[in-house]
C-alpha cells in the first residue's frame, strides 16, 4: 500500500547534495541560450573515473535521438557524463537529430578527456524543433569550467534541465548496513508529458556503490517498474522519457546489494513524487492503490486506468468521493474482476460496497478531500496483490496552460 | 476519409420527425420527477406492432441493470416498446437495480399492452444512484398517454432523455432505391463519459423496413463500429451506453437492404457527431483520419490514441497546430508504423513530414484552426487503410463541469 521501497531500515534521508551526494560526481548548470527565456538549459554530471552505469528510455515508438544514442552508449555498462539540454527535445528531428547528439557527445567527451561512447545525452523541450547545435556547443566550455562537487553545483544542474517545472527536483540518501556505507543521490525533472507506461521523463541517479552496468540495469528497471512507471500526470508518454543511472565505486566500504537497491528504489519514488506534485496546473496527488488483485501487474493496470480517466482526476479536483467514475474506468479496462465484490475508500472512508453505494457523509468526506493528498483505495477482493499509483488532478489550469502554450 | 455510409446515394435528409419519422412508431416525453430539476425525464418509443429489434450495449465490465435487461430481452430480436429515464443510471445498484429495470418493463407492458420481454430499458444520469422505482412508475402512465407519432412527440422523447446534453439530437431519412422506399429516424443523447471503444450512449433508431433481429444485429453493429465507436468527448466508457433500432416493417413498398443499411449507418454517423458537437464545455470538433495504414482496424486505433490525448485536445482547443503531440500519442499505441514516414495535416496544411518538421505559415495556419471543425490527417504510408474519428477539444470549462458538479 506504499509507494516506494517496504524496507527503509538502511535510509538516511540526507538534507541536500542532489546527484553530487555520492563522492567521486561532479555537477554543473549554466544558460547556453537555448530557452528564449535565457534561463539555465544545459548541465553536465560527470563522475572523476569511468562508472557502472544503466539506463532506461521511453517506449513509444517515436523515440527522440537522444534516447537512441543514450541507448547505443550504454550498453556496454559504463559512463562518464550525461548531459542534458532544455530548450528542444531534439524529437522528430530525423538524422539530422542523431548527428546533433553524437556531435554534442564528441564535445563533452573533448572537454571531460574521454571516450565519446562514454557520455549520455539527454533532451527536454518542444518536439520537432531543430537542436540550435552551434549555441549548444558553443556554451559548453562555460557550464564544464564550472564543474565542481558542492549542494550547489547540484542545485544548479537541477535548474538547468527543467521546462514547465515550478522547482527543482532532488535527492540524497545515505545508505548503511553491517557491511558498510554509500551515498545515493539524485535529480529529475518533468511536469506534463507525464504517462505511466514509460521510463518516464528525465532524471540521473548517482552512487558511489562499486556496481557494473549488468548489476545496476534489472536494479533500475525494478526501481523505475514501481516509481516512475506508476506515476501519471497527464497519461501522455513523451518521446524523451530517460532515467539513468551512474555508480562510481568511489565508496571506501559499501553496503550490501539489498541496501543499495532500497536507495536507489527509494530516490526513484520521491523523485517520482515530487514529479507528480509539481504536475501542471495541478492543485492535489491522488494516490491511488488498487489492492485484493491476482497478481501485481493486474492491481497496477487497474490503478492505471483510473489515474488516466480525466474525469476521475476531474473529481478529485472538485473534492468529489466520485467512486462511479472509478468502476466505470476500472470497468473499462482489459483487466478482469468481479464488480459486485468491489469495494472503494476515499481518505479511509467507504463509499462503495459490494459494487454499490455506501452510506457515508457526504459533505463531511468533501471537506477531508480538500486536501493536497487523498488516498483512494480499491479492494477487490480476489487475491493479495497491491500495487499504488499516483496522478496529479486535471484543472482548468492544465488545459489552460497546455491549450494556449506550444509545450 | 468521411465519416458514415460513403455512398448516400439513396438518402435524403428529412427536416424532422426523429424516431417518429417511420410509420408505425410513436413517442412521448414527460417529467417524472426524477431529475430534481423537475425536467423531462422519461420518455417512450412505443411501435404499434411487435417489430424486428436489435441492441448494442457497454462493454464496460460494470454493466447497468438496464444493459443486463436489454441485452435478455433483445436476444429474440423482437420488441414493442423503448422506455428511457434520466436522472439515474441505475449503474451499481445490485439486485433490486435489476428488480426495478425489470419492473420498469412489467409496467410499460401493462399500459402498452404487450409482453415485459418486449420492453427494453434504457438509463442515464449519475452512477449509483438507486432508482427512485415508485417515481417513475407513477410517471409512466401521463407519457404512455400522451404518446403519438408527430414530430412534437419524437422531440419531447428525444428532450427527456438529456442530461448534460445542451439540445435535442435527432436524424431523419427518406430511403429510396428502384425496390422501394422507407424511412429512418433517430434519437441520442450524451455529452461526456463518452469513449469510443464501445457502444457508446444511450440512442434509439426506427425505420419502418421489414428486417428480422437477425438481418438488424449485423447491420447495427456495422453502423456502430464506424460512427458512435468512431467519437470521443474523454476516453471515458460508460456504464450504461446502449443504442437500440427497432423496425416496424411498416413500409408499404420497401426498399433493398443495402439502402436500409446505408439509411442507418447515415442515421448513426450524424448522431454520433451530433454527440461531439454537443460535447460537454468543449469549443471545436476535431475531425481526426488516420490513411495509408495496413488495416482499417490499424488506423481506427491510432485515431483513437490521438483523440485520446489530453495535450493533443487541449492544443486543438487552443488553435496550435502541435503535431509533436500527435506522433507522441501515435507513438505510445502498440499499433507498429514507421514514424519516418509519417506525414501529418492540419487543416489541409503540412506540418510534418517524414516525421519532421514541414516549413508552414504558423500565424496563418492557427488563424484557420479557430473554426468550429479542424480535420487533422494523418498519413503513414504504409497502406490504403484510413478512418475517421472525431473528438471534442479539452477546455478549462470541461474541467469545471466536472470537478464541481458530480455527473
Amino acid at each position: 500500500m506504499s509507494f516506494g521501497p517496504r524496507d527503509r531500515s538502511a535510509l538516511t534521508p540526507l538534507p541536500g547534495g542532489g546527484v553530487c551526494a555520492p563522492t567521486g560526481v561532479r555537477a554543473a548548470g549554466g544558460a547556453a541560450g537555448l530557452k528564449p527565456s535565457g534561463r539555465p538549459d544545459l548541465a553536465l554530471v560527470v563522475a572523476d573515473q569511468l562508472s557502472g552505469a544503466a539506463a532506461t528510455t521511453t517506449t513509444n515508438q517515436v523515440r527522440a535521438a537522444p534516447c537512441v544514442v543514450t541507448d547505443e552508449h550504454v550498453a556496454a555498462g559504463q559512463a562518464r557524463a550525461v548531459v542534458i539540454n532544455a530548450g528542444s527535445a531534439n524529437a522528430c528531428t530525423g538524422d539530422v537529430g542523431l548527428d546533433h547528439a553524437r556531435a554534442t557527445c564528441a564535445e563533452v567527451a573533448r572537454l571531460v578527456g574521454c571516450e565519446p561512447g562514454h557520455v549520455l545525452p539527454l533532451s527536454t523541450g518542444i518536439i520537432g524543433v531543430t537542436l540550435p547545435i552551434d549555441t549548444l556547443l558553443s556554451g559548453l566550455p562555460d557550464v564544464h569550467a564550472r564543474l565542481e562537487r558542492s549542494e550547489s553545483a547540484a542545485s544548479a544542474a537541477a535548474e538547468a534541465i527543467c521546462t514547465t517545472d515550478t522547482h527543482t527536483k532532488q535527492v540524497a540518501y545515505e545508505v548503511s548496513d553491517d557491511a558498510g556505507s554509500c551515498r545515493v543521490g539524485g535529480m529529475v525533472k518533468g511536469a506534463g508529458m507525464i504517462e505511466p507506461a514509460m521510463a518516464t521523463l528525465l532524471g540521473v541517479i548517482t552512487t558511489d556503490a562499486p556496481l557494473t552496468g549488468a548489476v545496476l540495469r534489472p536494479m533500475l528497471r525494478q526501481a523505475v517498474q514501481r516509481s516512475f512507471n506508476r506515476i501519471s500526470v497527464d497519461a501522455c508518454g513523451s518521446t524523451n522519457d530517460t532515467i539513468v543511472v551512474l555508480a562510481t565505486g568511489t565508496a571506501e566500504r559499501p553496503p550490501g546489494l539489498a541496501a543499495v537497491q532500497a536507495g536507489i528504489e527509494a530516490a526513484c519514488a520521491d523523485l517520482a513524487r515530487m514529479v507528480v506534485e509539481d504536475g501542471e496546473g495541478m492543485s492535489r496527488v491522488a494516490e491511488v492503490t488498487v489492492a485484493g488483485a491476482r497478481t501485481e501487474d493486474d492491481a497496477a493496470a487497474l490503478a492505471r486506468a483510473v489515474c488516466a480517466s480525466v474525469l476521475f482526476r476531474a473529481a478529485i479536483h472538485g473534492a468529489d468521493p466520485n467512486w462511479g467514475r472509478v468502476l466505470a474506468a476500472l470497468g473499462a479496462s482489459p483487466v478482469r474482476f468481479e464488480p459486485a465484490r468491489v469495494e472503494v475508500r476515499f481518505a479511509g472512508t467507504t463509499v462503495c460496497r459490494f459494487g454499490a453505494a455506501a452510506s457515508f457523509d457526504r459533505d463531511r468526506l468533501a471537506t477531508r478531500l480538500d486536501a493536497p493528498v487523498v488516498p483512494v483505495e480499491v479492494h477487490l477482493g480476489q487475491g493479495d496483490a497491491s500495487a499504488t499509483m499516483l496522478t496529479a488532478d486535471l484543472t482548468p489550469q492544465y488545459v489552460a496552460e497546455n491549450a494556449y502554450y506550444t509545450t
